[in-house]
């Protein structure tokens, strides 16, 4: 409670040790449970998940990974081959990733190996999680830095997550742009739609240099973080030098208490099985008192001062970029 | 702690009716125990206390109390006369108010009828308090709008304290300006210091009127709230109409949870015997966390945006105008 109202951060280390989880979990469990049920896949051409890339005959865009479902068991095997160096194929990068609550949903059968809430935020934030999310994928995923109106329990389960963290007062040091919307498509498909009954097809042999940057239609600007706390150089603000990121591992059984609005940047390694998964827990932000107006007053502040006004009206209680 | 963690005023109607003060005080039970003791008391002419003050020819001046030692019981009648109009004399306005943890130094002997500390404060603030202050005043005294950097339990004893409370958000309505610090002397002495010999005979005729204004020397300036939520006009800033005040009334017994950094306004009103008794705990902020900088930071750009600059270089954890 002492840490939640500081919005402070801290780590459990071996806090899910116990956890059913944490003892049977490993890729042939995963593969015996799920088998070939199908899941949602995100595929990037270089692991950049919900990321900004800059392109050459435009200014910033906010790439959104291509979607697509494929059976766990192929998303499991490729994720390994690619990180285990087993397919010299140049694959997409797959991260299972959906944060829609898939471990109440599509990974139902796994959520009997979690607890169904996390006892001490339950008690902290009076309210069960709005959201449980399953997460795998390998080192070649990197989730850019981004933050989330939620209270975050992130729990790691195989392989370590590594976080940089950023709190809410360094809104001004992270050079948040209004930048125009995109989603990586199959090349074949750039400026049309994938049709439901090809999809396989284009699954079977997508190749990395497949997946094309496609503007949305229509057009439309998301407010994104545009510094990226290790390259200090590119898209600094006169603020950025004065960041003092926090930087934190997560191993095996580590819980993380990601309190609500700090940014975050996650890259993760995996175990010896070729796999990086975890769970988290979501709670909703506590919009009473004067947390949520503070952040959001100083928010507003640091991108006056950056010349690029206020860009509150874009804001809303699901900013974009709701990934861990 | 849910409460605090929101920096969330609240009063418990009648926490305080089982405490041996609220059994036992009253103007004679009071005077049995301090007897003459002599006492610090705060005088001025118009029981502005502590407050801001135009005057013709400089612009506005935070005017501090003339302070004093008398005998208790000399206190107490004279605020029981003003009160109860039993003397035709214009006297100055008396107010024990010293805030320097008097209840535990000078009113030790009245210290025994209230506890230690307050119990729920203790559990959430992890702390004693910091100082615990006993008043005693009539209704011509009123505080005006500033805060402090300290939580606070206010517990009315006898009479009532009215509250105007306005959130540390709202800085930038209250006009906070430096103004020039002076402190009213008695006439005789004025451009003079009282010396201590001559101070009992100056006391035995001070009249209201004998008490004029004297700049400080050296000359300092105090940040201060100038607007006055009583007054919607004067002093205004152009965030001033967007001030939502909240108004509260503490009765015999009653507790209020005033949060470090909400401005105040106080006026009281007093009990048959024409007095209003109160004591008050204070306790340290925390400054860890977000909450301290985030309001020093929306306090300095109300500021900047009204043209004033930063008075941050003045903030210290001890602000002028710590009065309830």
């Amino acid at each position: 409670m002492r840490y939640v109202s500081r919005n402070r951060p801290f780590v459990i280390r071996k806090g899910a040790e116990e956890w059913k989880a944490r003892k049977m979990w490993n890729a042939k469990y995963l593969e015996q449970v799920m088998g070939n049920q199908l899941v949602n896949v995100a595929m990037t051409p270089l692991g950049n998940a919900d990321s900004v890339v800059e392109v050459e005959d435009r200014d910033l865009l906010f790439v959104k990974p291509y979607e697509t479902e494929e059976p766990f068991e192929t998303v499991l095997r490729k994720i390994q081959e690619q990180e285990l160096n087993l397919n010299t194929a140049k694959e997409p990068t797959r991260y299972a990733q959906t944060q829609n609550d898939n471990l109440r949903n599509e990974y139902v059968s796994l959520f009997a190996d979690c607890p169904t809430t996390i006892p001490f935020a339950r008690i902290t934030l009076e309210q069960d999680p709005d959201a449980i999310n399953f997460w795998l994928g390998n080192s070649h995923s990197t989730t850019a830095l981004h933050k989330d109106n939620y209270e975050n329990i992130y729990v790691q389960i195989l392989g370590q997550k590594h976080f940089v963290l950023l709190p809410p007062v360094e809104s001004a040091c992270v050079n948040e742009k209004r930048v125009v919307s995109a989603t990586y498509v199959p090349q074949r498909s750039a400026g049309d739609q994938v049709s439901m009954d090809c999809k396989n097809d284009v699954e079977e042999e997508l190749r990395a240099e497949d997946l094309v940057i496609s503007i949305d239609v229509p057009e439309e600007r998301v407010p994104f973080a545009t510094w990226d706390p290790d390259d200090l150089q590119n898209n600094s603000t006169r603020f950025s030098k004065l960041s003092r990121p926090l930087r934190v591992t997560l191993g095996e059984g580590d819980m993380l208490y990601l309190p609500a609005l700090w940014y975050h940047k996650v890259s993760q390694s995996c175990s010896p099985e070729g796999i990086c998964c975890a769970v988290n827990y979501w709670y909703d932000l506590d919009f009473a008192g004067s947390f949520w107006p503070l952040c959001s007053f100083s928010r507003s502040v640091g991108l006056l001062a950056s010349g690029k006004g206020s860009i509150g009206e874009e804001q809303s209680q699901n900013d974009v970029g709701d990934e861990v």
